[in-house]
């Protein structure tokens, strides 16, 4: 091994930067031998010097200047596991001008400004790397980006945030309601003491775009994508879907039809028997349909400093490869540019539950408002008496926007009390 | 797109390869676009001319001659889908040498023989890529060959035999025993006239062999796996499986202990709520555990003209990438050199159904047994009187060497009548 070795900018030492330099140290040979040339920290960038880190690294190695860091000239390969928008930005942007290549987990930065990261590391000849900002371990963009791109790939659906699948998990087995899921949740330590990111589908969102962007060769941003958290879910809903044979899931679905993408994410029942409804506790999964591939899933940790540091290693070892021979990976693809579809005209099937009147003509009067937009009834069931009567409609696919409307006229029935909840069904009947 | 297109030699053209003449053509601005240049195929080589194919392409194209189409000038990559070990060894190891990129689904040749491919791809500045040999369109090898680079592999347990698990499912479903179910699976063309391929475990061997190169970055062939078929699965197994909460599946395991690797195929009994449990059909699935990445799967379609055509035009696109740039992608990585360990050292729990003699001290005479050669028990359940006596007891985990002198000391006592089956069981406990 007579290579110089490569020198890399840790920008960042939380929970995954610390398991970088870990696994950087621990494995060093192993490293050298795939990479081809040993892998060298020329510098780690921090908030605060002096914080005790128990790192098997020499202290000099800490900067609180990670501007002037990603620019030193004996650096060569840049990892930013900073996040948020600011200063990562600045400093990618810095980074991939000059020609040096980034490895980010920084997901949403990706989602708002993922063309500006792409130009700058086309006009710098630089290598852009983030597998690990999507289903953290999980080898998913990687797959889509190369791995499908000789097929054409109609829908990713997936559960994208560990979060939500751990409370929806909790509610299905104890039959809690959300908010008691979510502190234990959060006593677990799988819930931020502030949720809003993880519960309102915030960080689903992200991911949700990255995925469409690299799936369909367009351009996603998370302000594209339809977004309902999981607050909303209750008991009942968990129940009902139990009764169904399914479960609750917080699902990322990007769909082609035609030349247009839909992109949304929100809570919807999956029968107990797809492949994404044995998905449990904090771990997610995708699930892929490519043309002439056929359905593929792929499962594993989707956060944690390990497993999202096993994805920016991953990356590393490809980006240094690169680096030696002089090439770059593969760039964006976004020659598709595909048109973005509003929400209201998503397909799906939908789960209603009503409070009715326990009085003759209810299901005539119900069925006849479904009719009216177009709306077709697969099921219906009704359940209870007197002031506990229910009905529970669930439909063939329908639009969003005709769902909408039969639910708006629902609300305006007599013998309608309640829309009690309205929630869609994805996968197959 | 001012790029002269990119030629392409196609090497056989049954299921797969007119499959991939479909979509090359089907998907032709696609591929432009991702690649970066045309596609565009200079010939196809086949057996015999004449035969009617239904393919949009010119007649012209198709020849007898496979190895002057190798040699042709105007060829700069090769696709070859006529699988076993001659004249595809010859013809790739022509175009490797000649500097020409080969895109491969033989698994059989590169289980077999790999070494010496990765050694004329190495020399001739070219590109071996091989995702489609094992697990059909589920993007496996490129994740395990470098979003798994950062991260060490210890172990990799996959069904990656549709024929196999088709059966297996049958008569987990319908209690049939092994030849009927064979027989299903022939009618329905899920398993060929000759099955031995995949029943007696052959198919699955070379895929280990495959992946356990590639996970453990060593060099591991066929004739390394310890394998056995699921020929002698009997119904009583996968009822006593069922009783435990567990199926039975064909498993490809190769796992990392050290300095050294053991590789084996064979049938196993795992619980229904391992993630491989729940796999079912001709369907494959591989699970995969790494240090910091924890535990992954990925599954889909393991077989099939589209999947595995899929595969190859995924790798033909990467492989054309690199092309452009005179770059190569990932070469063998076998540094690690593990020694491989014998299957008697594989560990691993055990299920064993004796026949009894219904009198007292049976269970004493058979704990004896096992104490003796250090086999813990875990559970034993009596089952039966008279002559339909039986014991069924689970270890924990031992040697298989220990087992196999366990099974032989109790075929040896008076009061055990038969050792109706042994059978391993994997997964967590």
């Amino acid at each position: 091994m007579s290579r110089p070795p490569l020198r890399i900018a840790l920008l960042g030492c939380g929970t995954v930067g610390s398991e970088v330099v870990r696994l950087l140290h621990g494995s060093a040979e192993d490293f050298a031998a795939r990479v081809g040339a040993p892998l060298e920290l020329a510098g780690i960038a921090v908030r605060r010097l002096g914080r005790t880190r128990d790192l098997p690294v020499d202290d000099a190695l800490f900067t609180t200047d990670a501007q002037a860091l990603v620019e030193r000239d004996d650096v060569d390969i840049v990892i930013e596991v900073i996040g948020g928008i600011e200063p990562a930005r600045t400093l990618i942007l810095s980074a991939l001008s000059s020609g040096k290549s980034v490895v980010t987990a920084n997901k949403a930065l990706l989602a708002e400004d993922g063309a500006t990261l792409h130009l700058a590391a086309e006009q710098g000849g630089a290598d852009l790397y983030y597998e690990a900002s999507v289903a953290g371990a999980i080898p998913l963009l990687r797959p889509l980006r190369e791995s499908l791109a000789g097929d054409n790939v109609s829908r990713v659906m997936g559960i994208v945030n560990g979060t939500t699948n751990f409370v929806l998990t909790r509610m299905d087995e104890t039959g809690a309601g959300f908010a008691e899921a979510l502190d234990e949740a959060t006593a677990l330590g799988y819930a931020e003491a502030d949720p809003s990111a993880d519960i309102d589908g915030f960080d689903a969102a992200a991911k949700a775009a990255i995925l469409a962007g690299l799936a369909f060769h367009t351009r996603v941003t998370a302000a594209d994508v339809y977004r309902e958290g999981i607050t909303e879910v209750t008991a009942a809903d968990v129940a009902s879907a139990k009764a169904m044979g399914c479960v609750v899931k917080l699902l990322a679905i990007a769909e082609r039809d035609g030349d247009a993408v839909s992109v949304r994410v929100h809570p919807a029942m999956i029968p107990r028997t797809h492949p994404l409804g044995t998905v449990r506790e904090a771990y997610n999964a995708v699930f892929v349909e490519a043309a002439a591939a056929g359905q593929l899933m792929f499962y594993g940790r989707g956060a944690g400093g390990a497993p999202t540091a096993s994805a920016v290693l991953g990356d590393l070892v490809a980006v240094g490869r690169n680096a030696l021979q002089g090439a770059r990976g593969a760039g964006e693809s976004s020659y598709a540019d595909l048109r973005l579809r509003p929400v209201g005209e998503a397909v799906t099937r939908y789960h209603i539950s009503l409070d009715v009147a326990d009085k003759a003509g209810v299901l005539a009067a119900v069925a006849n408002a479904f009719a009216r937009h177009d709306v077709s009834i697969r099921t219906v069931r009704q359940e209870g008496h007197g002031s506990d009567a229910s009905l529970v409609v669930v439909t063939h696919t329908a639009t969003d926007a005709a769902l909408q409307a039969t639910v708006e006229e629902l609300r305006s029935l007599d013998s309608v009390r309640a829309v009690a909840s309205v929630m869609r069904v994805e996968g197959q009947p």
